[in-house]
């Protein structure tokens, strides 16, 4: 913990926290925070940790800060919840300094404003390496407006939000990146000279963001299911087929693909629809919705301005999971190379 | 993750788990678990890293999730809060077997039984050392029912229930026989060999539970102020002084010091009272009360059978925490070697 101790620490970044709102009444400071719900919570807990869920060599403190509270929210985008409150536990290794500290912290408060999400409690501790657990607490009026990955009904549609695959080509690319460093003896890693599409596709996997303003617009219109695509979009499409008892069957050309994608899977020997179906950690929702919903749902997404909805598939009878290539084939998902 | 992986493991451990009550509608499973906590909330995150706040060479892995589930509901009981959920994030080193997760949980499964604790949610994922946070949510009909560590009141009494000293002893006594076991060369640690003074002195360190009923009752009983005792009596009484703005007068001869915690700390040269106001992990409650109610909460808490309250000390103006030795001079709380 260097000079500063924990109390101290904390202390310090406890300043730099916007102040307690009227639902959290107590913030980080004492035994525990005291909040007043008033209606359903949604709570959800996420862990990272380095080297096997990001890397230090290619994501500033910030960034890890950010990435952290950005995943733990997209489980409650994927309930249609609001964002509500924040529970760190940071693991501070030997070279982890106060900086860093405080910079993780910034990059986490930056997510948390943005999503008037309130960083209510903490724990800092000794760790051997960077370790970040963040529980997240989103709120609802009813528990009945939530939304599970149970409640698809044969004939709903299958729809997405944003685009997929960027944040798995984003990866393969920094892999690339270090393979390069690595064999031209280069001590530092250099994330610059790859363009701008490729800048995107990092930022997509080291810079997520959460879909919560979709997912709750999702949840008004009705949707019968959501899921958040953290592991790749056949393997959480499985997720919500076995919670809900039904098959999906998914059409690969009507995913819609991450620009730069194309380029990054071909030049890695990988199919384009396969990385979007397959990679992970892009943090879209997908949901079942009502047929009679989509149009409207749709022009909703796309008036928010952020991003838009695709329908990718339909909800079917029994419990297959099938995402058909234009000439009519499967695609078999597998876990593409992941941080997780 | 071994053979199994982390969505085989986890539903596994979820089959052990105790089905939803009135308040969690949906356990884990989901993108998040869904509650309705009808009333205010007391949340707080704790995290436990192996050879930090732990020895996997001492402890049991059912050991090891009992200890990180209590010492998160220790502060639940410093707020007085009634138990209620908890979220618990696994990183499971390489040689941290399944059989080694699914002990962990019965460990935490036994406390959460013994608590009324609904194990709520989780997140399982690799990690170099054995590393657990566990954030807990705890209940009150209203935010003013919970206790913070602010407004204790000069005139008030300052109680602490059980007794103090026994985890550091406890410590002490793993220390000495991990010494003497690596100068015999001994592969294999041995606990056993000091007596049942020591098991029990052991078993505070290893096996803590937290002083949920007692809290709960020094709350009704109108506790102006209350703090678990996590780093040492010295320390949490300056912390709950100074969120409080009073100083605190405590007498070292009236501080319930645990049995055995006498021998302990004189084979190691210290005192005993030392050991009792300095040693931390006792997670047993000091609570600032109004004078007019220290018989009848003492008595209501002997009714309960579990454990008493002691009288240490009183409320001042001022700011400084005082513990006076019998012979009137001040001791000195320092931090004694504690993991953490």
């Amino acid at each position: 913990m260097g000079h500063m101790g924990e109390f101290e620490l904390l202390a310090r970044m406890r300043e730099r926290l916007p102040p307690a709102g009227p639902r959290l009444r107590l913030g980080s400071g004492d035994d525990a925070a005291i909040s007043v719900p008033g209606g359903a919570t949604a709570t959800s807990v996420d862990a990272l940790v380095d080297g096997v869920h990001f890397r230090r060599e290619w994501a500033s403190p910030a960034q890890i800060g950010a990435k952290a509270l950005a995943v733990a929210l997209s489980d409650l985008a994927a309930m249609g919840a609001g964002a509500g409150e924040a529970y760190v536990a940071v693991g501070v290794p030997e070279d982890f300094g106060e900086d860093d500290c405080l910079e993780l912290l910034e990059g986490m408060a930056g997510v948390a404003e943005e999503t008037g999400t309130a960083l209510a409690g903490g724990d800092l501790s000794r760790a051997p390496v960077l370790t970040l657990a963040v529980t997240v607490v989103g709120h609802a009026p009813d528990a009945a407006d939530l939304v599970t990955r149970a409640g698809a009904q044969p004939g709903d549609v299958l729809v997405v939000t944003g685009e997929l695959g960027g944040a798995a080509a984003g990866l393969l690319f920094l892999e690339q990146l270090r393979q390069r460093a690595s064999h031209s003896g280069a001590s530092d890693f250099d994330h610059t000279g790859g363009g701008s599409k490729s800048d995107a596709l990092i930022a997509r996997q080291l810079e997520p963001r959460p879909r919560l303003a979709e997912g709750a617009l999702l949840a008004k219109a009705g949707a019968t299911a959501m899921i958040d695509i953290s592991d790749g979009l056949g393997g959480d499409a499985r997720h919500l087929a076995e919670a809900s008892g039904v098959g999906l069957r998914i059409e690969a050309a009507a995913l819609p693909v991450a620009p730069g994608v194309d380029e990054v899977a071909k030049a890695a020997g990988d199919d384009p629809f396969a990385l979007a179906a397959s990679g992970g950690e892009d943090y879209e929702l997908l949901a079942a919705i009502p047929a009679g919903r989509l149009a409207e749902t749709a022009a909703q997404i796309e008036a928010q301005g952020e991003t838009r909805l695709t329908r990718v598939g339909e909800v079917v009878a029994g419990g297959a999971v099938e995402i058909r290539l234009p000439g009519g084939a499967l695609l078999e998902t597998r876990g593409f190379d992941q941080l997780d």
